[in-house]
């Protein structure tokens, strides 16, 4: 913060800091800039928001990205983070076959953070609700200051009247598909840690640029991910017997499926796209892994990749799966800044 | 953390760190001590919940506590955490005239803090729901680690056919009414932040039992307030004009009230209590602040402290109040641990 009480970051964005506003400026600033919610009965401003739910019936989830272990500043733009926040949650609501309606977001952010990180945040949730899930908005939220930037959503949808898709309706014989993309986040995230740093090893803004403009897909899948939302609903409709997100990657989550049902999952390595073992063990895809009776058209949009079987465990062409079931250079990763 | 990897804190606890137990050991562990919601259809452990809104609506609030900003591990026991997160949130949703129904907690803990601290949170959710609102419990949430202890609680209501009572329906001639304790968590503040500390002013455990003991009322209504949460469908029913949740103080909140409605807010100042400075300027009573027309018989658990007139702004005993319009010493307390 220079003595005007503004600010520059490494993306070069300059102007007042969150710690220089009242909260009440922080929201009057940022409410217009929010999706608007077509379910919202009563928006920001009062004790509470009121919601549709047409069914009788709501779903809910929520999601924490905090600094550091779920995010870099010197990687994520605000818009990506914005992004990803709304798009991580849309996709567990679409998991349950729902149609996403509505977000709350709690904000914990220090307070030499430029508001323009809070603008862009916005922005990002407001694009991403656009694009993935039109007609869903943000209904209502906190802002508090922390030393730790902290993003918790709360995402809420409408099961229009389907039971819900759980995660244990599989059953021997069904066909295994997934919508989305596998091993792409990953990818990208290995990208990052490996070349998004400076040569002390610490996260780069200028190193992500390159990066960004190099390997544009596997970056854009880990730092704002295009999950297929709109295709909870369809596998609903046409019948699929279980579903999840892809979020800690497909064989650790298969194998939850797998769990859940009581049955095995094979793979088809063939199916699994050019590198098997980054399909397998990648998180943070966000894609959807849906099981369908053996009689049902594949609805658009999903890929068969499998067959639920008797059994128990991940098998990839008839064999245990034994590889490494998740993918979290996070978890080791020491505590450089960035 | 000593070598064996258990920890022992302030509290005496002794056991497993959080950062020792993979999520999932987290979650079977903690799982059973959360409150059972009567809305559950589907609980945790799938990508989202599902909960009842009966009347096809329903409201939803979210409350951040940031470790530091908001509360000390030092003067906090990990139920009286859980205790206030819940309760803090239950008030907001009484504000709206609606009847609690169930809670989604996403919690971010530093990998040192023990184990049994999230129990001791869990405990607290638990009979905080129990006393306050029962039939209301936890239906998802949302573990993580991170350097700073924070608490995400969004909290969901139904209306039971009601119309929410909002800030903005109080007109000149109504009663104004309150339901619940005037200063005195900021009582219990001020206590703390001048005698719960050491010599050195860090916030200091033996001092807050010593405090807990002399001064108990003031210190359980900071530290586990127990806000008339009832008392919101109470005053719905009775015909509420208004009502809202006093989180940051008497006169800051009854402003908003007097704001939104269009209406000036008169108070009585025998009606305050002894302490007048206290009850107009302390915050986090989570006390329920209703306007109700002249005719109405003022609800069970509510009492006059003055009229909504013409004109803007708060008045006390006809006078134009301007005191200082909020009690926060966090935030000019340094940043002294505990």
């Amino acid at each position: 913060m220079n003595e005007s009480g503004s600010a520059s970051d490494d993306h070069g964005t300059v102007g007042p800091c969150v710690g220089d506003l009242a909260e009440g400026e922080l929201l009057e600033r940022i409410f217009p800039r929010l999706p608007h919610a077509d379910a919202e009965l009563l928006g920001p401003g009062d004790d509470a928001a009121v919601v549709l739910a047409p069914d009788g019936r709501f779903v809910v989830t929520t999601d924490t990205m905090i600094h550091g272990p779920d995010f870099r500043l010197a990687w994520s733009s605000a818009h990506d983070l914005g992004w990803k926040a709304a798009a991580s949650n849309l996709a567990d609501v679409a998991a349950m076959g729902a149609r996403p309606t509505a977000l709350v977001v709690a904000l914990a952010m220090p307070k030499h953070l430029p508001v323009a990180v809070l603008d862009g945040f916005a922005d990002g949730l407001r694009d991403a609700c656009a694009e993935l899930a039109p007609g869903c908005g943000v209904v209502g939220g906190d802002l508090a200051v922390s030393d730790v930037f902290m993003i918790a959503v709360t995402a809420f949808g409408d099961l229009e009247g389907r039971a819900p898709v759980r995660r244990d309706g599989a059953r021997p014989g069904d066909v295994v598909a997934v919508a989305g993309e596998l091993g792409s986040a990953a990818a990208g995230l290995r990208l990052l840690f490996s070349r998004g740093v400076d040569a002390d090893g610490v996260p780069s803004a200028e190193a992500a640029a390159g990066l960004r403009r190099d390997h544009r897909v596997e970056v854009a899948a880990q730092l704002a991910p295009r999950p297929p939302i709109a295709a909870g609903v369809v596998a609903a409709v046409a019948g699929a017997t279980a579903m999840l997100d892809l979020s800690d990657g497909l064989a650790l989550d298969a194998g939850r499926l797998a769990r859940a049902s009581g049955v095995a999952i094979d793979l088809r390595a063939e199916d699994l796209g050019a590198d098997v073992a980054l399909a397998l063990a990648g998180g943070e895809d966000h894609s959807l892994l849906a099981t369908f009776p053996a009689a049902t058209t594949i609805p658009a949009g999903f890929r068969t990749i499998g067959m639920a079987r008797t059994g128990a465990g991940i098998l990839v062409d008839g064999v245990a799966y034994d590889g490494r079931a998740g993918w979290d250079p996070y978890r080791d990763w020491d505590d450089a800044s960035g």
